[in-house]
């Protein structure tokens, strides 16, 4: 299959939450006929409004669609929809692309992909990072493991939904690339609010004190966007701790398996255990100040 | 004292390494006449040549200057220039500014400005972020605790040296947003090698995982920086680690004293512990790589 015509292409969407959402609309708008399929309906219907057309079941999506994009939660949640007996694997006309977008499981991308290629299928894992803010405006960075030949025919109808599309290697790479991704934030956040809670513990204006080290060796896209949050105790969720605490999970039993010695994200991910059991699960990532800022040593 | 004329002020520095020589330099250059005093004398020579003028100890260069700026290595340096019996509070004239911008301990700072008070002398902490580069350069950010109005009357010597001069409070306060700079830095170097090293272990191609995470919300200045340097395994000193380890020594004692809990900043310590041991002392801070690229869990 060469490049797509986007008004004779059908795009399936599976998962139409926050980001699933935005990115079908840019799809849509680029002229693609978009499907969608979600758990609760209630969550499609803006979509529906704008014209896409709606599927009771991911299998019956994925038999109608010749693109598949998932985007959902859990690995548990990727596992189903591909793997079910009427899934999408069970279902989609060979020839099918399959692009999962969700942040999942390097392991599992492997193994869709190859159950894909049994089946004469084409699958990516193309995990995205940017936020919901890079979804609505189409700025995400989307991070590919899979066939250079499949990417580039769907380079196009990804390139509407991201500015940065970057093939990292075979099946699995792409999540691969969004765990190192979730590696390098989770230790840097707690250096920021450690930093943050020393500043105020010493009786220093953080804003003041950021005007000094942001520019600097210490700053970071945290530092310069988190941190003005933490200070303002805002702490509304941008992107999830739940969902960041499934992406360590995620990270450190890939880092056990690759036998690599991950410290700084064990640290990180024991301390969001407790800001979850602290009731902050369903804050934003940048609520892990709460921590800092609470307690003494 | 108002506005100083540089013609007619003199500027003492005690400490001319690789900071201190590029620091005196930019003030020299200024118009300013610079007397300098350095345990060996050969690391002064490049600045004599040009015009500095030598002193043979800390104090006579006190008692000839209207301005002292010491650079010098540890807190323990800092402590015998200025307490020593022939030191810097015992040889400077009433009058005389003293500005340290060495890091420092912040109680060492808030001590300093109590003698200099009962002394007639004005003490400003002043430590830097921006390395040799920024020294160089005259681009340093100078963070400095003290009095406003002594700020203000140093701000133009100050300003050859750094293009950022905040002031961030009294006493000590210099060095507490200096801590706070490094202690970012500390657990944020964590990530940022286990993000690289998980990279390498996947078979990822770690130059084109940075082309898709560096500028996100992983993004930092050592991930722009120093992720380069690491992967070319380039270790040569920007920053030394053991002065990053003197630095995190400082921070986890002050944070101890203000009751502040920093476990990302104690398991960076240990990091950096461990990477002396195994004979990185000499190397620079991005060399933490070589733990996580050498060993496995």
């Amino acid at each position: 299959m060469g490049a797509m015509d986007p008004a004779s292409t059908v795009v399936g969407f599976v998962g139409t939450g926050v980001m699933g959402a935005s990115m079908a609309r840019h799809v849509m708008r680029a002229g693609y006929a978009v499907r969608v399929y979600n758990r609760s309906r209630s969550k499609a219907e803006a979509l529906l409004a704008e014209g896409a057309t709606w599927d009771d079941t991911a299998g019956s999506l994925a038999a109608s669609s010749a693109v598949v994009i998932t985007m959902v939660g859990y690995p548990a949640d990727v596992e189903a929809v591909y793997f079910a007996p009427e899934g999408i694997l069970a279902s989609a006309k060979p020839g099918t692309y399959l692009v999962d977008m969700t942040t999942s499981s390097p392991e599992l991308a492997s193994r869709i992909a190859r159950a894909a290629r049994e089946r004469g299928l084409h699958a990516l894992d193309a995990p995205v990072s940017g936020g919901d803010r890079g979804a609505r405006e189409g700025t995400l960075s989307i991070m590919v493991g899979g066939e250079a030949e499949d990417l580039e025919t769907l380079r196009p109808l990804l390139g509407t939904m991201g500015k940065q599309v970057v093939l990292q290697g075979p099946a699995g790479s792409g999540q691969h690339t969004k765990m190192a991704n979730q590696i390098a934030i989770a230790a840097g956040m707690i250096g920021v609010c450690e930093a943050l809670a020393y500043a105020q513990r010493a009786s220093l204006d953080p804003d003041t004190v950021l005007q000094s080290i942001a520019g600097g060796a210490a700053g970071s896209w945290t530092l310069s966007n988190l941190a003005p949050r933490m200070l303002a105790g805002d702490f509304r969720p941008g992107f999830y701790v739940k969902h960041f605490i499934k992406d360590m999970n995620i990270a450190l039993e890939s880092a056990a398996a690759l036998g690599l010695s991950t410290p700084g994200l064990a640290l990180a991910r024991e301390l969001y255990g407790q800001l979850a059991e602290a009731g902050g699960e369903e804050q934003g990532t940048q609520a892990l100040f709460r921590l800092f800022s609470d307690r003494r040593a």
